[in-house]
């Protein structure tokens, strides 16, 4: 087991009714801004239920974080942040929301440009406080530090991750998920999965606890994935889902051991170029990450067989070959389509993503550093 | 799933030379008090580590807090923290350092008498923060916000808990523990075995993920533990060792599911009465615990069989039989005995605990509030 720190600090609040928490869970006096996206909040009864346990407060309102959420777009709420004074976040939505919110916490008490907080990696050394509603299990934005944001003018997708924007608290409730259209709980399924997979599917580390939780998440996912889609309104399945996403991307699986984010970073790109879904870019992605790379990651692909799949018997290549099968018909099950093609994206993508990964300085990528351009197109290829 | 809240603020710095990191954990311009027992850390190296990387801090010290800490002791601590005008606490050493450092924190910042935190539940308002360096892997204490105090004088043994006496960072070495005895060691396994089981053998709650948590934590102590007795300086076992322990008891595990700690409850009282080690008395207890409420617990009884120890086969009953078996098999395993008898100690010693139990109004412990003075007798009636 390599050496590791581990800090999260997430206060959560999970289950039915906790958004009446909310009134406690915000400083007292603290001058808010509740941050959401296209108002879907406002058609489930999300938005009223945040506002009435709000009442007494100072509440702005910032809406439009758009999914992939765009720089230019987020700066705009860093000028209310100014402007209205304001001392506390609530950003309530998905991913995109909270990922969004992030970013303006960290711009808005940014010195300097904050373009280069993304761009350039300068260091977040102050950030306005924030809170979670969650509103869609996927990302585990909102019990981690990270942020994924795009820069539309640029067709740009990038990271930036400070401990200063924990979340102080997330609610999830996954009863206010029941009403989200199946694309987006089989997106979130996705998500979460791939998240799981990319801590797990490198080479043995000696962290047989580590291992085990990843395929515990792996296995639920599985179990539960099929089930929440086909009774949306099934109150256990929906929680399991939501509890696997947040533990599949809180950092814990994923201590002390080596980690490939190859799926993320190529998918990246197919959705800045052509503007697939996050999770359809990892469906797509994945399958051809784990037959391009067999031979590297052999080892934990057998214990992936043989735990995830249940494939015990038979030859090790063939354990192996429904392994990376079962991956994608999994996807597949869930509603998340892994093929270029299903996405009407013609074979001309791979060669224009290999060449933004090379132009932008990034030419290694996986577990022991040895995917460049070229080994992003082979894989690419699986999934035309 | 039940509706849960989690927040659990540790930083963990683990692995090789991580004490060195104790120099930028401790507040600048603290003055700090070191707590520790009886001295192996002067045998072992741990204390010229600590005070190495302490150098330029205003250092007091604090030795000989015993196994099942003492309240007298501990008051003494308390003394000095108000003498020397101690603003940081270090706790070096097991559970016992580790909870006994807890409640001098607690202790040294409350109004009124201090004893009232322990036998009346008063609330804690403030504490004195801490780090810790640990040096045996076993109760979790590290990662958790729980402490349990005896008192000489009467016999007794109180738990207590606060968020505010959550350590602000743990230094996980497993390299430090290498030269524990092997007792300490058995220990240590069977203590977060049973933390594990105390928090998953009740009846299923729609929670799989925490279900599979648990399983990851058991499953991976009967593989690590006996190779971590074998060779004690095998870094990877005893790292293994390590990270399940702190898992067993930070509160992950036990979310939104129903608990049974029973064992422990059990088991305090014959500390008190008869002196044996904590984790003995877990390996007296659990078995009957499992084999008395094997109705009560039959479907995850099942489970365990099935998942933990690989029973797929056979009538229900003999795998859950099995599986019992195999639990008091596993303690002896790592050298420590399951019954009375092994300790010297008589059967009278099981009225006195159905006795004192009764007296102290506990009558109903387990998961469905079922186990009164009657039930612990026919529990421990199994480990005579």
């Amino acid at each position: 087991m390599e050496n590791f720190e581990f800090f999260n600090p997430v206060k959560i609040l999970f289950g039915k009714g906790q958004i009446a928490k909310l009134r406690g869970a915000v400083p007292a006096g603290a001058r808010l801004l509740v941050t959401y996206g296209s108002g879907s909040i406002k058609r489930n009864g999300v938005y009223d239920q945040v506002i009435a346990n709000l009442q007494g407060h100072t509440v702005s309102e910032f809406s439009g974080i758009e999914p992939n959420p765009a720089y230019e777009t987020l700066m705009k709420a860093v000028e209310v942040v100014k402007r209205e004074r304001i001392d506390f976040l609530v950003a309530v939505g998905g991913g995109s929301v909270l990922d969004g919110t992030k970013f303006i916490a960290a711009a808005a008490r940014f010195e300097g440009e904050p373009w280069d907080i993304l761009a350039k990696n300068a260091p977040v050394n102050a950030a306005v406080p924030l809170g979670v509603v969650l509103t869609l299990p996927a990302t585990g934005s909102e019990m981690n530090w990270f942020a994924v944001i795009s820069r539309a003018g640029t067709q740009e997708k990038f990271p930036f991750a400070s401990p200063l924007v924990y979340p102080k608290f997330s609610i999830i409730d996954p009863e206010v998920t029941f009403t989200l259209p199946a694309r987006q709980v089989g997106n979130g399924i996705v998500d979460a999965f791939a998240h799981a997979l990319e801590q797990y599917l490198t080479y043995p580390a000696n962290a047989p606890l580590q291992d085990r939780f990843a395929e515990s998440i792996l296995l639920t996912l599985i179990e539960e994935g099929p089930k929440t889609l086909a009774h949306s309104a099934d109150y256990n399945s929906r929680a399991n889902l939501c509890w696997c996403a947040s533990m599949a991307l809180n950092g814990l699986i994923g201590l002390g051991v080596p980690q490939d984010w190859t799926t993320h970073m190529v998918g990246h790109e197919l959705t800045a170029l052509r503007g697939l879904d996050h999770a359809q870019t990892l469906a797509v992605v994945f399958p051809g990450v784990l037959a391009e790379r067999k031979q590297a990651k052999r080892a934990k692909l057998l214990q992936y067989a043989e735990r995830v799949w249940g494939l015990r018997t038979g030859a090790e290549d063939e354990k192996i070959d429904q392994a990376i099968q079962n991956t994608r018909t999994f996807f597949e099950s869930v509603g998340v389509k892994t093929h270029l093609k299903d996405y009407g994206v013609a074979p001309d993508v791979v060669e224009s993503v290999s060449k933004r990964l090379a132009a932008r300085g990034w030419t290694t990528l996986g577990e022991r550093q040895d995917i460049g351009p070229k080994e992003v197109e082979a894989i690419l290829s699986h999934s035309l």
